[in-house]
């Protein structure tokens, strides 16, 4: 039996604790599943004093107060990051802990998503693991999927929906008829949903996720900074209901695809058709698709945040690591990685749903099919709705139509110019709505 | 840069000519995953002199006609066994590729199901390594999800769809309203099923399948002879048109769960929810369903064969190897799984779907129900359809009623008792129809 793995800790929240309750309760099997003995020698965090019940007595262990002397310990072997953050003491000891020879194994997606580069780089020149599975859609194995799993495959697209915050939102909408605010707010009270949303429901979170599969699926350096970003604020109940009756459920998606001029990368709510597997995700699930030229298409869902699931992916890691496990941080040595080439977003190609709030007046919705037309894009199909407020016997002058459109494929560039036409054009209300269609 | 791994491929069937396909076409993509360069440099099969079109050309490697001698050949590292059945040449060639310090990756479910404990440990006796991810469920990385991915986990049950031939029929059946004789043709023409398709719809591909993941998801011993097995011949438009208006879909699930007294593995056709996420599974896909105590539960799904699909997975265990990945056959080291002990089919405890052809008797039905309460079984729902050829113009008898019924849970043991009781009542015009039904 090999000498036993030694594991520093910091970060003793939900996860953390998770992490240190599965590594003492199960030592036995983890054990058996290793080929060695993993310990729990020393952990680190700032409520060292505080009272909470973690689950788990962690008084036998060796406190630090400072992250850095936790990562450079003599007592560790494996420095476990669950402090978050893409700066300050995260950075600061993660790099401490790889250029003092240690394995780290982090849930540190916007830390990943900001220096994955440098970190890699730094932990392949010492030798040592980085890994950081809980990073993307918690307890879902999708990273060790796609660095290991799609090896054999040249990947064409990966998307998914990796933020439970929004899709909880949007599941919500869809099934009870409910306003996106209502929903965020029900979402916050159950503990989906932070006091200040914005990271969640404006796509940074998703964006952080994505980057790193990027990164992964098509082996270039990560770069989270240029990812294209709308958030699902903008949702309303007559899109989803638009959604519904066209067929559609509406998600955020977060997508990585190759293009004839580079990669693109963007994160938006996407109209996805309803039998389409990951149409099926409901409520905070997460779930990922992965195109690849050998398999075809394969899908891993489950729950992409909590505790104990992000603790499980966690432990996967340490395992490997007690396995000795050691592969390219990014699935090929990080200094192989070829620059990240951005495919501008106004190249990108699919589908579209607008929602139009069209005036009542002569030739309106002409001087609309007109514009599109100008671009070259086609309909597949037209909805119209009852005109609200219309009474011709109150005297009052009718409102607007609601005038839905699904285009077939076309351009980002074709849509913007058509809708900035019709804006232009004045016969709308209010600023037309758009979504992407994805297939 | 290491020096290249050497593979030799006995079997150049679809999968053998995919394998051999993307490890020339992609070598410059997987040398930088693997470290190392692939190089194919021996094949092995029974066609050797035909002509037919593989895809690529083999000319310049060195051919075998014997599998055992290709295994224990010195001009390879890798012996990729993809010949295929649970005896013969397939076992001959791995057990001597084994001993002769070669590893072996293999597609063959029938093989590891049938010997895998022997295999394993001349694996892990000859410190190589033994993999096959390509026996389950094709492309999906299940068997990486299970043995790393979820190491962190207490698994307390693992089941799926892992039969594209009968999820395709059972999805004709569904979709189409036609009859599984029907359905069955249809699959044979297309190329989804064999002229003899008995192992796939009796449901022994699953239960070799099935075998495969208890071992890794529970540390036991393999063990294939003793899965429960009930295949889909006897599932009727009836039962799908129930199953629909009672919100389940019928899939043929392999199913493996722990229970009290030891291990349940049952293939048969299962009613699940319609809004489970395996309920989705149509047509030929494959999906796979891990609960563990960490992570809840997670799904797997995707091209479950193919050529190419299946190639993916062997060229991911390749890789692998490539990599130095170097891992216990089933997650643990041989010699430490425990013995399998089965958990008997009469103590499976779930909810029971019944159709039942109650002639038109007074006070049958009472007898029915008494039946079913005498063995504490307490009912969910009750549908009772029209009777056919009920015509009381016609002066013929009434032809039976078909009665449906979901129980809530109860256990194998009281259904059949029951069902024995109402059969002896003499009641009912035909043997009962009884589905299990899995949440």
């Amino acid at each position: 039996m090999k000498k036993p793995l030694k594991l520093g800790i910091a970060g003793l929240g939900t996860v953390g604790s998770s992490t240190a309750r599965i590594v003492t309760s199960q030592a036995e099997e983890l054990t058996l599943r290793a080929g060695r003995p993993m310990q729990l020698t020393a952990v680190c965090t700032r409520s060292r004093t505080s009272n909470k019940d973690r689950g788990i007595d962690l008084s036998g262990y060796t406190w630090f107060d400072d992250p850095v002397a936790l990562a450079t310990s003599d007592e560790i072997d494996v420095f476990v990051e669950l402090i978050g953050g893409d700066g300050g003491p995260a950075y600061a000891s993660v790099l401490a802990a790889l250029k003092a020879g240690k394995h780290v194994v982090t849930a540190n997606k916007a830390l990943i998503a900001a220096h994955g580069n440098e970190l890699a780089l730094a932990a392949e020149a010492a030798g040592v693991s980085l890994v950081f599975e809980a990073a993307v859609a918690g307890g879902i194995p999708i990273i060790k999927a796609l660095r290991e799993g799609m090896a054999g495959n040249s990947v064409s697209r990966v998307y998914g929906i990796m933020n439970g915050t929004c899709n909880y939102i949007l599941t919500r909408m869809e099934n009870e008829g409910l306003d996106f605010e209502t929903c965020l707010k029900q979402a916050q009270e159950l503990g989906y949903a932070e006091a200040d949303p914005a990271f969640d429901i404006e796509g940074n979170d998703t964006a952080h996720k994505l980057a790193i599969l990027t990164s992964l699926a098509f082996g270039t350096r990560i770069e989270s900074s240029s990812i294209y970003m709308e958030g699902i604020t903008s949702i309303t109940s007559a899109d989803i209901d638009a959604a519904d009756e066209l067929g559609y459920r509406i998600k955020l998606l977060g997508v990585s695809v190759k293009t004839d001029t580079g990669i693109e990368q963007r994160v938006h709510p996407t109209m996805v058709p309803k039998d389409a597997n990951i149409a099926q995700i409901s409520g905070v699930t997460n779930a990922v698709v992965i195109d690849g030229d050998a398999v075809g298409s394969i899908m891993l869902s489950g729950p992409g945040a909590g505790g104990d699931a992000t603790a499980s992916a966690v432990v996967a890691d340490i395992v490997d690591i007690a396995r000795d496990l050691s592969l390219p941080v990014f699935g090929r040595p990080a200094a192989t990685l070829a620059p990240y080439v951005r495919s501008k977003m106004r190249t990108h190609a699919g589908g579209y749903y607008i929602r139009l709030s069209v005036l009542d007046r002569p030739g309106a919705f002409a001087a609309i099919a007109k514009r599109m037309g100008d671009e070259g894009i086609s309909l597949e199909s037209i909805v119209q709705k009852r005109r609200v407020g219309s009474d011709a016997e109150s005297g009052n002058e009718p409102g607007p139509a609601t005038v839905m459109l699904i285009t077939h494929e076309t351009t980002e560039k074709a849509i913007r110019a058509a809708l900035d036409a019709i804006n232009a054009d004045g016969h709308i209300a209010a600023q037309p709505q758009m979504i992407r269609i994805e297939r």
